[in-house]
């Protein structure tokens, strides 16, 4: 008995591979592209094919694999906790750049070449905690979250079509890793149960914690010590230092996803592939390039994507549906 | 046919767990602590269950896994570097501290309070070429590595009982980590080959590297900005970068694993477990604590074994085997 049931596990990849396994993208080049580039390096014998091992694939998040307008999700979180703990901390609501926060002028945030107001903004609500207290406070705020515009929540806010690709290149043996600007802590509180990928395949900005014993027990206090933006030139680099091997298939949205296309595209010793999420649809989500809400420039990885054959795919044209869980709220 | 196949290889693994899977750690409390511990937390419907996504198990290198004697493997790896460089750079040949190291002069290297020697001929010998260059020197070292007094290669240098331990964690759903104060783009050269550890899997020091393109190709300049040691209270707070995750055990043999061990077993969550591999055969390996040869101090980490309960094994009495592949060189 116990020997059917694992034989029925072990065929049932078979079934569900003659299936579509990207019901929610339309039928045209861009789905094709994916399908036949799996099909390319999954290919035993063939000389195209990567074994199992090298199958990286990287993914930016912000616009990528969810929702990056009106404002990137973790700005969102950041603008909240300041709502919720300014009136009770008046050092908090005199400092400048909070007060800049709370009205909205996210220009005077965005100032400078390091963006001082912003970085102070996150110092502020990313250090100084521990990091099982700062774990608990993005809990909290996700589950009160609701999307201004589309009334849903955090998990309905990813792309259902890219949702899907997550769950393709994984049934094909490849490792799916998130490559984001994005801070590394504030991502692995829900990567794995919104994504299915563990804390440890989610390369972020991040710094270093402190280790302490308080009261006889171990404790990293989250500090601003050796920060590292995992953005543009910084995304080969966070790759690098965190998976160590060379993805052989990355998935992007902005100018700041070019280096990390280009890392993973150029001169790989493997066959490689490249893919750029356009927002074209302004109806159903954003559209934006050149002139996003607050992240998501799209310029110069656009023609980049001309000359290197990067997929592009337009939100509008190629995708059946948007928001994962369907197109009604998702409580 | 195939279906025939596919079921002898889902039902092999249970053959092979009525098979003893540590046979070369002789019977006594140290192995049986190991078994014990996986029991407890693969038991499902136990109040210790882990779910296997948590089943996080973290491994130092030198010392633990393989020989540190007389120098660790990467301080053998940096003076071989330099005996092949300096007789043709002028310039490396000056060098006081390479002429330190050339002499075997390591208590100048290891003069003042960080080493600076010994960070001057780390910096000289891993930064300053690519990621792609550093990895093939490593690997021509490799092939002419001999142990000089075991006469053995790398492979040879790790430890029969250790590879045993890995494959018997990973076997029970475990996912094992090295964290180690050995350089991560060092060890992530032969970490998959030598102990079935992909790259990503590696936490170790390690420093920024510097994205460009030279010729149209995208390539990784290493660096030593953000120069982060993972020892000491740097494992814990590489262990939080790098996983994400608090392990529930954790393998050292130094006072430089003792936070990691801290960290791992007190006030955590789940059931955990701690080890220290102490260097007690002089006849077979090396014999020390107190006085190492070069690395791998173990004083307070010992002390620190009886108050939490963590598992002290002796190499001379609780592995019948020390070096893998037999005690035979391995070449």
């Amino acid at each position: 008995m116990k020997s059917i049931a694992l034989l029925f596990l072990v065929l049932v990849p078979s079934f569900a591979l003659a299936q579509d396994p990207l019901p929610s993208w339309n039928e045209g080049p861009a789905k094709q592209s994916i399908v036949d580039f799996v099909k390319k390096v999954t290919s035993e014998g063939s000389t195209d094919f990567v074994p199992a091992y090298d199958r990286i694939a990287v993914f930016d998040n912000d616009g990528t694999l969810w929702c990056e307008a009106p404002v990137p999700m973790q700005l969102a979180f950041v603008l909240d906790e300041l709502k919720t703990r300014a009136p009770q901390e008046p050092k908090l609501a005199e400092n400048k750049m909070v007060q800049a926060a709370l009205q909205g002028n996210f220009a005077k945030l965005l100032a400078g070449k390091h963006h001082d107001g912003l970085l102070e903004i996150i110092a502020l609500t990313h250090s100084g905690m521990t990091t099982d207290q700062f774990d608990q406070s993005v809990r909290n705020w996700i589950k009160t979250y609701k999307h201004p515009r589309f009334d849903r929540n955090l998990p309905g806010m990813t792309y259902q079509p890219m949702q899907e690709l997550l769950r393709y290149l994984r049934a094909n043996g490849f490792q799916t890793f998130i490559v984001s600007g994005g801070g590394a802590d504030f991502m692995r509180v829900f990567s794995h149960r919104i994504y299915g990928i563990p804390p440890n395949q989610v390369v972020g900005s991040c710094s270093l914690t402190k280790f302490e014993m308080i009261d006889g027990k171990p404790v990293l206090i989250k500090t601003m010590d050796h920060f590292f933006v995992d953005d543009k030139e910084g995304k080969p680099v966070g790759i690098h230092e965190f998976i160590g091997r060379r993805p052989i298939a990355a998935f992007g949205n902005s100018d700041g996803d070019q280096a990390m296309l280009e890392y993973t595209t150029i001169d790989n010793r493997y066959p490689s592939f490249g893919l750029i999420v356009h927002h074209t649809d302004a109806e159903r989500e954003y559209a934006y390039d050149s002139h996003p809400p607050s992240s998501g420039k799209l310029v110069t990885a656009l023609e980049a994507a001309k000359n290197y054959g990067w997929t592009v795919v337009s939100m509008k044209d190629d995708w059946k549906t948007i928001f994962a869980g369907g197109n009604k709220p998702a409580n």
